[in-house]
């Protein structure tokens, strides 16, 4: 899209000149009530003076809104599930990596490329970066924040710690005692919930949490595969492991069968995600169901709301979880 | 982006006008020499005449080409791996599905929404839709056809043959004999490819094709599945299957844990592709490693040649395959 200097400015850079937001600017192109007197005539005079509504009435009327969607990096089936809802939300969207575009130039170049606003996966903006999207007054939606996003950002997650409980009290049905979690990194938000769930599910059984069953390791299947072993070479080991992704799932599993150990009449394990490879796994994986694509379609919904200038109910969504059971969990021995 | 009745029209638009290819336009607005005195002459009147050459030259200096990439569905950890090459490329991606926008409206949607180009990883673009694209005169890639395209689209591939002979040869070596194949749908050309280079390295190795153990199945767990069920009820059933994608090895492991059989010990399983969960399956996956994000970052340099006005070496890439050997494939007992 075209720049300020040649006389035809973005939305986003009306918004700028007149010091409010995207959807108020929206709101007065579209010929909405809820906008102050004041505030209207302002933007309506910028608009004038740069020559804008006749592209802007076209873009309302007709054009699928163009945004980026941000991810740390394409490394993991976890991103296309995502992807996968975003795209069924009515937007266009470009995928952007960090690894790619990192910067001082992504937030520039978003105004530069039309984008109507963008959808951030990652925890990874700097406070510049944040700074800059900000002011830029472009609407942002994150998705499965790390950290709990400022009140005024729009954000969609799951709900992590229910998703704890209910694996926990699966394998407490089962009969299992010695039940061990790996979390993810501590700092995450999502893991510490989960974690909660599992210790809320063994202190409602009357089972008391043991410290040297409580670990955690990086998502990957390196993080599952490492702790199991240790957990393993415990002197009274668990007979069954909560992990924290189904890839960590996936290492525990492999630790398992290096240990000579079979899953699950050894071992019982569960996963969080239910990425489709869980079912592909021998055997097949039970795990927790996070729904990441319909995570993505809500925020993509929520950006376009944001776009048109149509005000939220909420601030924060948390998308139900729950349990699958399949073939990787059994009663102990 | 505008259209022609703004007054803005685009590259893809001048193009249809003067009947030119959208390269011949790029580079008479590149300035570029190879272009007929004549039609340079018919295409500059119709940018002075739409007032197009200044936003011309600031889309070209500065801005990122933003293109489609165009998948059938994204419900495969395989198409990720293709966007991430793809978003590595240079190119602003935006991301399509056939669900979400089939039809007469996409091409159309591609001039209207300012798009240069698209990238199509699908073999079900309808013959309407070929001829709407070939009209638009917008640059197109194929990534891994299923049938080999016209020989004016441009497309990457990977080396299908040479993979299910090293896959096979592996396998041979080993000292297996009773080798069973299971490739894609018939009509798919990459799993007729894979398939001949099984047979070759049968015969160079003075063993016969058995047509029981040559099977056919989706490219998905279930064809896995369910043709290594058949295959592991034959009177003289396979000591090793090689299958036609990682997700159909797992299928066959599945198969394989459900009949009391160990993976490699009492079967060996051989891949193809190398997603990321290759390594995650209980034993890791030996597989053939498709370079899909290569793949990817190829197909969309090809199309940012193309977008340049730049000509090409070759119309048709394929890119290597090799045999990534892990646990899952050992001597037959």
């Amino acid at each position: 899209m075209a720049s300020q200097q040649l006389g035809r400015p973005t939305l986003a850079s009306i918004a700028a000149a007149a010091g409010v937001s995207l959807p108020t600017v929206s709101k007065v192109v579209n010929g909405r009530q809820d906008v102050s007197p004041a505030t209207r005539a302002l933007v309506q005079q910028l608009l004038e003076e740069h020559n804008y509504v006749p592209v802007a009435r076209k873009t309302l009327a007709r054009e699928t809104p163009l945004v980026d969607v941000v991810f740390t990096a394409l490394d993991s089936p976890w991103a296309v599930e995502i992807l996968r809802g975003v795209t069924e939300s009515g937007l266009d969207v470009v995928v952007t990596t960090l690894a790619r575009s990192p910067g001082a130039d992504w937030v520039q170049g978003l105004i530069d490329g039309g984008r109507r606003g963008a959808l951030v996966v990652t925890s990874h903006l700097t406070a510049a970066d944040q700074r800059r999207l900000g002011s830029s007054h472009l609407p942002v939606v994150v998705i499965d924040p790390v950290d709990m996003p400022g009140q005024d950002v729009p954000s969609v997650g799951a709900t992590n710690w229910a998703g704890g409980l209910s694996a926990t009290e699966h394998l407490v049905e089962l009969g299992h005692r010695r039940i061990a979690v790996i979390g993810g990194p501590e700092d995450f938000l999502c893991s510490r919930a989960r974690i909660d769930g599992y210790r809320a599910a063994l202190e409602r059984a009357g089972i008391g949490v043991d410290p040297d069953l409580v670990r955690h390791g990086n998502f990957h299947h390196e993080g599952g595969y490492d702790q199991a072993r240790a957990l393993l070479e415990l002197p009274d080991p668990p007979t069954a492991v909560f992990a924290g992704s189904d890839e960590q799932a996936f290492g525990v599993m492999e630790a398992a069968r290096q240990a000579g150990l079979s899953v699950p009449g050894d071992l019982s394990v569960v996963g969080f995600d239910d990425l489709p490879m869980a079912r592909w796994s021998s055997p097949p994986l039970t795990t927790v169901r996070q729904p990441l694509a319909d995570m993505g379609r809500m925020a993509g919904r929520i950006l376009h709301r944001l776009i048109n200038g149509d005000a939220l109910d909420t601030q924060r969504l948390e998308l139900a979880t729950h349990l699958v059971p399949r073939a990787s969990t059994a009663r102990p021995r």
